[in-house]
């Protein structure tokens, strides 16, 4: 019985949080998932005990402790090893499905595009991270900077979610150009929650429709 | 006016801190530095604001939030990018001195070494996370496994302390390895801390003399 790793990937405020609670509820019930098989709902950064302090040094506040960009680099990708370790190989492993709220194209997005770093060091990262495992399936929820914008409060917003518009629009084109390159699911976000999920519900049912024609 | 980075890295017990503390007095009046260079001490991990919560994060002994062996190796590229960042470089192009508890053989000796993980991607982690800097001097405080575990008290032993000695001997034929392969000047130090110091003191001497004549 194969394993699924499922990830929900876009821009803060493209409404990952309340499709995760949707799937949560409904992939179980789906007739999608084998019999036995257990639904893993987890994160990137925080996945783990480890990552849920690795998640506070990444996205406080604080300018005394704030990462310089090859530290977050090297911190997601610690925490992402971590969570490889403990959560994703070992369910993948008994055959579970794991639904992720972020993965390793949230770094190629936010560091590579977003921040400029280098990609063929943050792709030699990802290798190290992740260890040969990669996700079988990814939803890019595509929402627009404006509607992402307006969906989030000007409070309480984290260190990467105050980076701004620019940074936003740079971290968008390369959820885009990653989508392409990775044959990734795209659903159009802009939309009101409930169609959002009738979209993602739709497209799983497809793929996997699909899957067993093949 | 060039700045140095002297290391002083070995196994826990071989008298690192004794020597750094005898250092960190003796080398400003020493007349090797120059007039106006300042000496900055500091250490790996743990030498930056977020290194200190990272050193923290590599060294309790809780089993629930232990890094993985792959994840312990990107949390300390992490500490010594945010080091190199904001202590190491920034030092350096004042023309200042450095004298660092540990750095990047450290690495290679624990996690190389001790923990057999694969040399390549140490050394390609240790290219990401220093950036183009390297030690200019690093002394190897060389001390017996038996002589190291009898300095060290057996209760409070950090999560890398409580390895054991046959982890503790891997490390030390990685420390010896790396002594060789980057002419590291080697000191013995299964003796008193005063003659470990005049050794040290004499070996700086003799490279900065060395260094003049050529």
């Amino acid at each position: 019985m194969k394993g699924y790793l499922l990830v929900l990937d876009g821009i803060d405020g493209c409404g990952k949080t309340s499709q995760i609670n949707h799937l949560s509820n409904w992939l179980p019930r789906s007739g999608l998932m084998p019999k036995g098989a257990k639904l893993h709902v987890t994160k990137e950064p925080g996945g783990t005990h480890l990552g849920t302090a690795l998640r506070q040094l990444l996205l406080n506040t604080s300018n005394e402790s704030a990462p310089e960009s090859t530290t977050e680099l090297l911190l997601y990708a610690a925490d992402r090893a971590q969570h490889i370790s403990q959560v994703i190989r070992p369910a993948l492993e008994k055959g579970d499905w794991i639904l992720s709220d972020r993965f390793s194209g949230s770094t190629i997005a936010y560091q590579g595009y977003g921040r400029k770093l280098n990609i063929d060091i943050i792709e030699t990262l990802e290798a190290i991270a992740t260890q040969g495992v990669s996700a079988d399936i990814t939803l890019w929820l595509k929402v627009g900077i404006e509607e992402s914008l307006r969906r989030r409060k000007a409070t309480n917003n984290d260190r990467i979610e105050a980076e701004g518009k620019d940074f936003l629009e740079k971290v968008s084109l390369g959820f885009e150009a990653l989508a392409e390159q990775r044959n990734w699911i795209t659903i159009c976000a802009n939309q009101e929650a409930p169609l959002v999920s009738q979209h993602i519900e739709n497209a799983l049912k497809n793929y996997f429709e699909n899957l067993l024609v093949i």
